[in-house]
């Protein structure tokens, strides 16, 4: 859509936030049973219309070398008919969840004869700015709705084409179950102003969640008058203890790093108690290379591993999120605690020991959103931990911490059951 | 203490905030009993110190009318035996309250065998900005110690003396019982500007609590780097159905409009269903014109009440916190509900009814922090929900809303316990 100027591109803005609002009050009421026939019937709608789908791709791919997208991009970009069947049984994914609207989360009848009730609600209308996967759009919109928001969707121009073939399915089918109609909504511009004004609508906009690089979530925390879940670095550590199964620590080392390396949760550096450093290190820093892993060590680590080159300072705080590993020997587990609460990110920590009391200092020491004991890093998702699909991982504190599945996407409310009781 | 210029005061600020962090870090392994140990040996150092901190209150007093305090204002200001042995018996209170930190929150096994635990834990550093009543410093500093956190206290120039003093006593007993020494800090200067620089400092302060005047908690909201506990207006209201209980209602409608008038869970906006309104309103009218409200209702309501004057529509919106109501006879519960969607606070808001259909529907619609239910809308408070004494009453839904008590000043990490496993 052309958006003539800037006054027209605020009021654009501030209609689609507002019956964003709208339809939230709607949303908050309707049943489980209606989100997840939207669900259900969406997920069918999708596979049956596979053709105007990915012609609307082609659309996207075909722009794609005038955006500058790298190989790596234009793959995530593009649709197929296993990947539209990956979107639809995402959606049918999360209709099986339990509906979290309405839970009685706690509950306490008074002294008085006062029943307090404390409720799940939805939060509101959340804004969601993403970059350019297609599959993105449609869980966003099943977690968004699923926990009774309405939701703004903000996705790359990259993708436009797209995105707006499969809101077009979902707003469609909702109308047709008995949503309103303004549940799901896509941003019809890809002027970059217009994330700012919806930004600033906190009168509508209860939420901001960014998805992207780290630059776009910095944007996006600073401009935002609305609460803002974050997800930043994860520059996540294992630790092997004096006291480890040392080839369960190599394994869970090898799988942290290895496994998959451009997402959050992979280790991003090891620390090595001095006592099994010269046990673990030549032969676990051998897998690591032939893995094809760059090592960079301390002096001890160099003295240990042919292969190792020198970290600096730098290295230690570094998310490579690619082959490269920092590592350092430890005198004690104290010394490891030290490193991680100046060096970490507070994403996920491990460590790898059969100490009860490390295990135990190790917990109640490390502030990050997921602490492992003998586990790999890389179980610090919503699918691992049982909440089902999650919209991100919070590095923050305050409301949401760690995975965010529908849950975190909700507020309560106290609801009190009286029989005509006054306050004395 | 005087700071000597700019860069000395910001310099200042980034001191007391990192040893704050530092404070926090340490204070997040401390058992229950050393809190406790410290409530309960700081509330008998209180009253023993009873005469050193009447003596610092007098400075206070003799510097009142210099500060153009107004009558309830010095009263609030003045400490006596009694409100030092309440300002105790808060603290004692604040020690039997259960430990929030360490509770596992949820808990689950996963199919791989993977011990999964949501563990609460404190936020960290809390920054706490309030006016001049000396006793809220002593609760304030409870709340937070007690829930794990480091708090950093800016109170109101007008009771620096009295603060300074309780201050001293609580950090003097931490010491002694083993909490860190800057567990709870003082802001030691009344620069307004310092205000500005901990604002800034979101890697030491996780969370700002502002309690006072709305232009203070607006200014707070706005400049914070960290997230900010809110709480604005209360435009609470009370809903009379077509088929309630008019005994009990005027007894609610009186209870919640003039059991105290002053605070923010106080009825300001009363909706009578038309069926009622002949029968219900010319006689709570009466009771609350002998009362001394002030009436102000739509053209229906000035029929019924001799005393009511006109309603503009900024008294639909006005939280009065005095002896003033605003009354509007509605058609229908749809009406009462829109009302309260386009003119309420979201804070609190009461039905009376005796339809299980109306207060199902007023509860599922109306988005408020406490809705209730044939009873007053005092009730919506830490002490009367059971969660013992409160921080404040939140008006947002991200994190807290409604009244904020231990619990809320917590976020939690996922601690989990495997044997080896890692990610396929």
């Amino acid at each position: 859509m052309a958006i003539a100027d800037a006054n027209n591109l605020q009021q654009y803005c501030i209609d689609v936030a507002g019956r964003a609002r709208e339809a939230s009050r709607e949303l908050a009421g309707v049943s489980g049973e209606v989100k997840n026939a939207w669900l259900a019937e969406s997920a069918r709608r999708l596979r049956e219309q596979e053709a105007q789908i990915l012609a609307a791709n082609e659309h996207d791919l075909a722009a794609a070398p005038g955006y500058g997208l790298s190989g790596a991009a234009v793959d995530r970009l593009r649709l197929s008919t296993e990947r539209i069947d990956a979107i639809a049984v995402g959606l049918e994914q999360v209709a099986a969840l339990a509906d979290p609207v309405g839970e009685v989360i706690e509950s306490s009848v008074r002294p008085n004869g006062l029943e307090v009730l404390k409720v799940r609600v939805p939060l509101g209308v959340i804004f969601f700015i993403y970059e350019s996967r297609p599959n993105v759009t449609a869980d966003a919109a099943a977690l968004c709705v699923k926990s009774g928001n309405a939701v703004i969707l903000r996705g790359g121009k990259e993708a436009a084409h797209s995105s707006r073939a499969i809101v077009e399915t979902l707003a469609a089918v909702a109308v047709e179950v008995g949503l309103p109609a303004d549940a799901v909504q896509l941003v019809e511009t890809t002027d970059r102003e217009a994330v700012g004004h919806f930004l600033s609508l906190s009168q509508y906009i209860d939420l901001a969640i960014p998805r992207g690089g780290e630059s776009l979530i910095r944007r996006v925390a600073a401009e935002a008058k609305m609460p803002v879940i974050k997800h930043f670095s994860g520059n996540c550590h294992v630790y092997v203890d004096a006291d480890a199964d040392l080839e369960m620590a190599q394994r869970i080392v090898v799988n942290s790093k290895c496994q998959r390396m451009g997402v959050c949760n992979a280790a991003e550096s090891l620390l090595v108690h001095a006592n099994v450093a010269s046990e673990l290190l030549p032969k676990l820093g051998a897998d690591l290379a032939r893995r094809g892993i760059e090592i960079r060590g301390d002096a001890r680590t160099r003295e240990l591993v042919d292969a190792a080159s020198e970290a600096s300072d730098e290295d230690y705080r570094t998310e490579y999120l690619g082959p490269t590993i920092s590592v350092k020997v430890v005198g004690t587990l104290d010394e490891a605690i030290q490193h991680i609460a100046s060096y970490g990110s507070q994403h996920t920590e491990s460590i790898v020991t059969n100490s009860l009391n490390a295990a135990r200092e190790f917990v109640a020491r490390v502030d990050s959103s997921a602490v492992m004991i003998n586990a790999s890093t890389r179980f610090n998702d919503g699918f691992e931990f049982g909440l089902g699909a999650e919209i991100g991982i919070s590095t923050d504190k305050f409301h949401a911490r760690g995975p965010c599945g529908l849950k975190e996407l909700t507020s309560y409310k106290y609801v009190v059951y009286g029989t005509g009781q006054v306050r004395e």
